[in-house]
């Protein structure tokens, strides 16, 4: 298989439902739906719908009813950038070459149309368009996004990056905070494909120790992307962690060792899939394409 | 019925309900739950949750098991007000008599601990805590709650309001921004409590009257303590409206129509409940103390 073209074909599909989904901008509440829209539109990857779409297709699951599921996380995705970059937070200008949302829209759009974007995602989520999968299995996916973006997961770890900024943190801090951070949606969105699959017990452990560790290696080719590309390249500020002093798997363990890392989280992501058959193909395919993506 | 040791009963249930339900402050995610917890416990009266207990009630069904669903509609309440107290929305400096959030945690806190709060309103939706209700009637709750917070209404009557500002609007506009803002949340929990109590779809029909002409109360009756009260009484600043020059209803009918108006709706959502038994006077009661409320 092509990864690339399974890429685009997905991110397709993904932006058509997003298109198809989201509120229209229109009437007397257009502002801040104009701001949801231009964040969500500015040209993501849409990489957490597509692992969530891969999950259940390793399942022989088409995924098609369940797209504003996958959408789901582009959304929840998308407001929590949308709140990072925020002026209180890490204060970022740029964010996939744009300028961020709040540049454009002023910070108390900004606000609202994160706020807009989460909520939309459990609008999303909880919408009755997929009878195939019964109303047990769409409430097990909202709990299990809600604990992954709370204030014990997602949430949890933006507070804890901006509370260790410019301190010395261990790296078990640093792990857990990449866990919450970045780690909790990746796996959530592997988990929600899990659950649309149909996946028995064992299958939904193995897709979960699979998010896991892409989730660590999306993380530490961040980090590494920081340090090594331009600004131009990444499409936000190439070295603001340096910057602002963050902790980082380079600050910890230099380039080669980091690189080394990410490159071992991918191996354990793909021998989880040891016993899933070829249509798992896609997902192994995307556990290599975090480690060599170039933004 | 003594509508004041009712509402003191509730209070106490709701309080004790939260408190178990929320998460502890303690280890390395702490800071911003505290400050989630310093938002939630700061004294509100609890009249999302306790309407939405009500309204189970006058159905006839025991609300002990649906508890963590009335608390979710306290959260979602308390992340609506740390985020609009936010210097980049209302920046307001006293809540419930106390310093606001960000004045006591700092913006990005209470920008996390807002998040964090709707986020955990969706945890506790979903909740496999009361099997007596069915994943159907869940989902539909959690559909309902999404759209009444979303882009179209919570999050969109915040961004109106702020985009009203210093603006001439119509009374139809500002009529909507109140619907939005103040009585999608209201109706909702209204709502919830009509599906937990196993409504038939002329009583979910006339308790959805009922929230709709209470949060149009709860609004008027907002607006005339903002011009009548002192900020002492209140407990947030007093005659902050005037001094953001926004639209109230004061300002378009004066102070004796906009009390008659409140009394109407009041009326109102009290003839909605006409074929309800005395089950149903709590929720009576409340419509009156909406009205004669001081803070």
């Amino acid at each position: 298989m092509d990864i690339k073209t399974y890429l685009k074909n997905k991110k397709n599909l993904v932006e058509q439902a997003l298109e198809k989904n989201m509120p229209a901008v229109g009437g007397v509440l257009a502002p801040h739906v104009e701001a949801m829209r231009y964040s969500l539109f500015a040209g993501g990857k849409r990489v957490r719908p597509i692992l969530c779409i891969a999950a259940a297709e390793a399942l022989k699951i088409e995924p098609a009813p369940f797209m504003p599921i996958a959408c789901a996380f582009e959304c929840i995705h998308t407001y929590s950038l949308i709140h990072d970059d925020l002026p209180a937070m890490d204060n970022d200008d740029l964010r996939r070459g744009k300028p961020t949302c709040h540049k454009v829209f002023g910070e108390a759009e900004a606000i609202l149309a994160g706020d807009g974007l989460l909520t939309y995602g459990f609008e999303l989520l909880s919408l009755p368009c997929s009878a195939e999968l019964g109303a047990e299995k769409k409430l097990r996916i909202i709990n299990l996004v809600a604990r992954a973006v709370g204030s014990q997961g997602m949430v949890g770890g933006q507070a804890l990056d901006i509370a260790s900024e410019g301190k010395d943190i261990s790296f078990k801090t640093l792990r857990y905070l990449h866990s919450c951070k970045t780690g909790a949606l990746i796996t959530a969105a592997v988990q929600a494909g899990a659950v649309i699959g149909q996946a028995t017990e064992q299958e939904f452990t193995a897709l979960t120790t699979y998010g896991n560790n892409i989730g660590l290696a999306f993380q530490i080719k961040d980090d590494l992307l920081n340090v090594e590309s331009t600004t131009e390249e990444l499409g936000k500020a190439a070295g603001s962690d340096a910057e602002h002093d963050k902790a980082t798997y380079p600050a910890f363990f230099g380039v080669e060792e980091t690189r080394k890392k990410a490159a071992d989280a991918v191996e354990q992501a793909i021998a989880a899939l040891e016993n899933f058959d070829n249509h798992s193909d896609p997902l192994r395919e995307l556990a290599q394409y975090i480690l060599y993506r170039t933004k």
